[in-house]
């Protein structure tokens, strides 16, 4: 955004996306590799050209899908939002698509303003792998009790430092606690969805929780032991990183 | 199936599977295209040998889904139904699964045995596109009235001559009579889903019902008008073939 001015025609703008992220290796830019934000940014710079500044509300794995992906934009070009999302919709690939684009404050930030987050991971629980879901959720063939994944669950609700639910090598070197206000487990037929809700997430945190519930499921983790899990803040302790394709972001929530 | 004798080994089996239609060019064997036969049959040969006799219960065309699909398949090979069961889904890809497979009398026939089948076609209504839907719906961006639909509907319930309702260049030669049990158009937030049930379908019948439909949602076709429509027997009468990636061969009823 070089030649971006900060003068009185800047606005930013929040713009709601969802993504198949089959297609993708996550959101944020690297090199050899397709991101969302780069098929955004490529869009984007059809319509408005380079004049821009791309905040996305957190990376995403590859493979890690999106109902609600959050971005927000610095622009100093007049484009009407409703605009803007149509254009967008039109010049996006199929596996991309524009829900929503609202002018807010300037200090919105995408990442820094975010209260909390929602993922979903959804598992096929069926012996026989389901066609239409290949890529869309981990198939997991032997019968998983809801019931006692959902209360041993309830060990991961409150405020804990989370060491052992992330990935060593990514480990971020700040803060490790974060405060997770609701984890449920539910069934609809063979679907079973987890659901969980925090102020943030570490790297790889909900597929760490999601695989070490398997665990539990497996009789190879004790319900009761998820909270010593916690305290032992040390990833081998936890269970394994649960399939990237079962992930959603479901909801980012802003105090606007 | 040169070599199976009609002894008392032989046995026939009703194989239900499910497909995701956007990997194939319909079920039937053809040069040059990928078809669910072809891969149907690879994986049977490795398992069986290439002794078989392999009947589907219909054509599908490029493209449409199949959450139920029925194949009998007349073997000489001692192999047990469960047992081939998981052969099958071990070698077949991860976009066809085999949901079922038992034993049924020498004389069952996929696709003559067959005394009703149901299709669904789902259609994605909303302004903007569905990711997670590419090829497994419609996408219709103006607002669908369900209820004016499903009504305009009823007309094609009963015993008719479907002509108006076959692709010319691919209609049978034979009866054109179908009786059509019943058909719904439902909501379910932005997903419109309807659904027909007959003793039998033309050459892309129910694209064609479809899409008719959708013109009686343009105003182009008065809702009274179908029945109109079905008298003519006449193609040129009804509206456009709607796309294959909405349809999905849902259910397939035997006397059994």
């Amino acid at each position: 955004m070089q030649s971006l001015y900060y003068g009185s025609n800047l606005k930013n703008l929040l713009i709601t996306i969802s993504y198949d992220g089959r297609h993708f290796h996550g959101w944020q830019i690297q090199q050899n590799a397709l991101t969302v934000q780069e098929v955004f940014q490529n869009s984007l710079s059809k319509i408005i050209g380079s004049d821009f500044d791309v905040k996305g509300c957190s990376r995403t794995d590859s493979g890690v899908h999106a109902n609600m992906y959050c971005i927000s934009l610095k622009i100093a070009h007049p484009i009407m939002p409703e605009r803007l999302k149509a254009a967008l919709n039109r010049w996006l690939p199929k596996s991309v698509a524009v829900l929503d684009c609202v002018e807010v404050p300037l200090d919105f930030h995408a990442r820094y303003s975010c209260v909390s987050k929602e993922y979903i991971y959804k598992i096929w629980n069926n012996e026989v792998r389901n066609p239409f879901l290949d890529g869309y959720a981990l198939h997991y063939r032997y019968k998983i009790d809801e019931n006692l994944l959902n209360n041993a669950a309830q060990s991961y609700v409150g405020y804990h430092d989370f060491s052992s639910f992330c990935t060593l090598d990514r480990r971020e070197k700040g803060d490790m606690r974060r405060n997770v206000m609701s984890f449920s487990v539910k069934r609809d037929g063979d679907l079973v969805t987890m659901k969980v809700e925090a102020d943030g997430f570490l790297y790889n945190m909900v597929r760490i929780m999601v695989g070490t519930l398997l665990r539990v499921q497996q009789g190879k983790i004790n319900p009761d032991d998820i909270s010593t899990i916690i305290e032992k803040k040390d990833r081998s302790f936890a269970g394994p990183t649960a399939q990237a394709c079962g992930l959603y972001l479901n909801r980012v929530n802003y105090n606007l």
